[in-house]
């Protein structure tokens, strides 16, 4: 059975002494985070995740959930750890105290984040969802549904949800069916089919709020015409208790791949009253808003999927014996060595750790940034890191999902054949990786985002806010030799991208589907830079420690120094192969009629 | 539900335009296998999997085999549909007409296997382990033993298994503990537990022979002291009838990802009778027949599961409609385009196919190249096929297994949210093909066999017969304007993977680890340039036929030349960042104390 230890070592180094977040303590809300606070938070979430919610996430992924008439039965132990949690006051971690929350800084919840997932997955995704739906609400909707719906969310009394998928639409959201019928009271009645809602039914909490995308009868074609409703299961008294049953039935749970223990429903709304969340016809407005803060959390599940993949991988090449080193015997007590003294074993276990390491420094950067845009003092500090998050969103999502998955199999494959069998976990991690990469955006769709909207976005300010600063680390290092194995590599991939984005927006321009089809490579390759940077950044601190002496534990820099170096070595490279498939633009992608596919 | 139709049209042009088979005529045993027979036999063989085999894969993950006081029942319609494979004569196929086998050649069984696999890999699995005995038993056994075994084997009425790993061994079979004790009779008494068995107990047949690695108490310490032993379930009665139980009894089987419907077993020798194959400790040798032959037929799997996904990830690309084309609306008629229009869409499809193709290329080579290693009238000539059957047999396991794997999860990303929902059934194909990489010995352990054994193997006599006609066949086509668009890369390829060799060689010789650390990227890197090669050579055919009108379907081969474009454009830069990791030698791998992790 697979363990998990919360990285709180990695994780302070990357928050202080690397963010530097204490720095922060004047903005609002970050009053209450000194760096004691949150170290203390985070030691209690980790412990909460390690006792409570990794026991049940084998068990869950065996049991399932359960329909039944309408009901789902979440498995067992998993209603009474979000009863725990609830009352940990885990649930408004982050939210606003004026709704009975913490307040406390939004990086510290995507902290709590990574170690929920590391630990149980599945389970995160009931408190996750409703996180989403709490900032949907907050940011768009009128005061009386903020009072009724916000205290509730926020005390985990209720779980939230999001509505977009139908049947036949997706991505494509403007094909929606689902329609909403104003109504003499100023709700409205909503009817239609929402798909592949995540915990949409479940026995957890007394009433669940439905988020859900509508047309309402008579508006405009299209994506034009999507409005933002509150559906919730049973209606609320004057009292705030959950009363009648509204009109949304779960139809069904999904059978999946993974995240079994999560409730994936099909909601059938019948008339459901629902109520305006923001403008008429406005709805993806504040379906951006829980879109972006879930693809941010979407990264951050590849990123803890990568971290308890590698744990147990890493454990397993510990103990393991089979042959010997290639470089003489190195256990003569035993009858072989251990594999971790192969390189190839070691291979696959330091590009999970460096990919883990450099993402977990990139999501808490963004997430440091989600603060720094809502609640910095100063205009254009808050405008530049708004636009410096919408550039990174689609790249933590997409290349840390696809990396997470990656890192999920080759942690699997250090087991060999064990990691293929149910009882090692491992084959779950790489299950439970897998939607990560399709919900919240497909990947390709991220990418499409990244070079459709985010790179020309106001005239290319946004990549302004990665490029310049990137640009004057680059300067400041170059003359120092202590810096030589970092700064080489990461130069050569940052001409790569700049190359790379000059084309697409010369090419794209006159071609969108120029840009289309550089877009995942692209993104890939933007995704390798920002991590070498974030590894660069990384190295300065470790040899600035260890220039002082290295405090307590200068083991500890030598090895980000070490995994730094395989960083440069074995996965930028891959920057290289990237400029040349965009260099070859759409003509080998396009010039077959899909009959002749 | 997923369908499949087996690539006539592709594997026709692969045998016949491309690899000329019929050229080899005469050839023993090649007199039968005219063109004409070899497509009756593989058409007949489409029909089978498709109206038998493809039909009960989906219903056979679902349901899984089922273990019960040591029988194990596999899912509904297996044992029927292997009843009528064995009536069909299909298990005796390319078995020697001896033994009531049909004589064809080897190739003729690899595109069966493909066919096979696609339909449904865990059902294949059953008659395709039989297959791997009897090659065992055929070249080391007795003639005692091959009267008693291999027509039954041949006509299917008994399966074959392979037992080689124990729960403490699996790559190191030095360390095994399975003992067998000689009997006054010559006999052996076999005491032990193996694990992982693959088909190890079923329902389908009478009886089932294992094939057993053990050490004769006495013999030499490690792997020089494993023999090979044919241990019979049923003890076969002088009339060749099953008769009394044998020592041996299944455990338990596992629960897995995938291959659902294959037993997975736990075999428990005790005191079980078993009669040796081959000399006392020279087990290895019976058992390198068995594996070889087994990691082709694992290369094939990756092969026959990526074109599966590939025609279903396809067939819902051109179905779904979802968002517009970025160059303008294709189907004016639709609420939306189909998604095959979109560029990053058709760059996951291209990718299956171009794989698929190419790497359908390389495996029929490596097909016939057994039968020319068995067969040819000329020494020399076997001695080559054999040399260069050694060297790309782990390139054909490996490259193509984790190719099965990455085209299963792209044809799987092309559907989106359905594609993680068991119904739709490309999950399947993800969890079934990812066993690929790991079993025949695990995908590391191919690269090292590569870099290793088969590089140095004979002072680099085996790279010889790969360098020297890839080298030729390039100074042959340089000159041609139309091969331009392939020459070009696969120079750039080959050069890369000449260096790397170079290198290799080199450092490897002073440095085991520096062979070790380069091993999954060179491997990457000499599948690349032979997958390269193998389209160049499709597109030499494809020139000559357009250019001599292009018969009655000039459209396959322009399809052709498109793909072999992509091929060089997209895929084939890869090797740019690969050599660079080779270059990087051991460094970044070695450095750190396992503890430092």
């Amino acid at each position: 059975m697979p363990s998990y230890n919360a990285p709180l070592r990695d994780m302070r180094f990357v928050l202080h002494e690397v963010l530097g977040v204490g720095n922060y303590q004047n903005l609002p809300g970050f009053e209450d985070a000194s760096p004691d606070t949150v170290d203390a938070v985070i030691e209690e979430g980790a412990k909460f995740a390690q006792e409570v919610l990794q026991p049940i996430n084998q068990s869950g992924d065996r049991e399932g959930c359960k329909w039944d008439a309408g009901n789902v039965t979440t498995p067992k132990g998993f209603k009474e750890a979000y009863k725990q949690y609830c009352e940990g006051g885990w649930t408004g971690l982050t939210s606003l105290k004026e709704y009975g929350g913490q307040g406390l800084p939004y990086y510290v919840g995507v902290l709590l984040s990574e170690i929920v997932t590391s630990a149980n997955m599945a389970w995160g995704m009931y408190p996750g969802l409703s996180h989403g739906a709490y900032e949907a609400i907050a940011a768009h909707g009128s005061d009386e549904l903020k009072k009724t719906y916000l205290p509730k969310l926020v005390s985990g009394e209720w779980t939230g949800t999001m509505n977009l998928t139908e049947p036949h639409c997706g991505t494509d959201l403007g094909l929606m069916r689902t329609k909403a019928e104003p109504q003499p009271d100023g709700s409205y009645r909503i009817t239609g089919t929402k798909i592949f809602i995540s915990a949409g039914e479940h026995d957890m909490t007394d009433n669940i709020v439905h988020l859900v995308l509508a047309k309402i009868v008579g508006g405009p074609e299209g994506i034009r015409g999507v409005s933002l409703f509150i559906v919730p299961k049973f209606l609320p008294n004057a009292d705030g208790s959950p009363g009648e049953r509204n009109g949304v039935s779960c139809g069904s749970i999904e059978h999946k791949m993974g995240i079994k223990a999560n409730a994936t429903a099909v909601l059938n709304y019948d008339n459901a009253k629902g109520w305006l969340v923001g403008k008429a016809h406005k709805g993806m407005r504040g379906m951006f808003t829980m879109m972006n803060a879930a693809r941010l959390g979407v990264g951050v599940q590849g990123l803890g999927l990568a971290e308890v993949s590698y744990q147990n991988g890493l454990a397993y090449a510990k103990e393991r014996v089979q042959g010997r080193s290639l470089g003489g015997i190195k256990a003569p007590d035993k009858a072989a060595d251990p594999i971790i003294v192969h390189p190839d074993v070691r291979r696959m276990l330091l590009t999970c750790k460096a990919f883990t390491e450099g993402a977990r420094m990139l999501t808490y950067w963004a997430g440091l940034n989600v603060d720094l845009a809502h609640k910095h003092p100063d205009a254009m500090a808050r405008r530049e890191a708004d636009d410096l998050l919408g550039l990174i969103t689609p790249i933590v999502k997409a290349y840390q999902t696809d990396m997470g998955f990656e890192c999920a199999n080759l942690a699997m494959q250090c087991l060999g054949g064990h990691g293929y069998i149910a009882e090692w976990g491992m084959e779950q991690f790489v299950r439970d990786a897998r939607i990560a990469q399709i919900y919240e955006g497909a990947n390709g769709v991220q990418a499409l985002d990244l070079v459709g909207r985010k790179l020309p976005a106001n005239m290319g300010r946004s990549l302004r806010t990665f490029f310049h600063p990137l640009d004057a680390f680059l300067k400041e290092q170059a003359a120092d030799a202590a810096m030589k194995d970092f700064i080489g590599p990461l130069l050569r991939a940052f001409g790569r991208l700049q190359q790379a984005t000059a084309l697409i927006a010369e090419k794209g321009m006159a071609d969108a589907e120029e840009a289309g089809a550089a877009s995942s490579d692209y993104l890939r390759l933007f995704a390798l830079t920002a991590v070498g940077w974030m590894w660069a950044k990384m190295a300065r601190v470790a040899i600035d420690k260890l220039a002082a002496g290295g405090g307590e534990d200068p083991g500890f820099y030598r090895t980000k120094l070490a995994t730094a170096r395989f960083f440069m070595e074995r996965m930028l490279p891959d920057t290289a192969s990237l400029q040349q498939k965009i260099q070859a633009g759409k003509r080998t992608l396009m010039e077959l009629d899909a009959a002749a596919f």
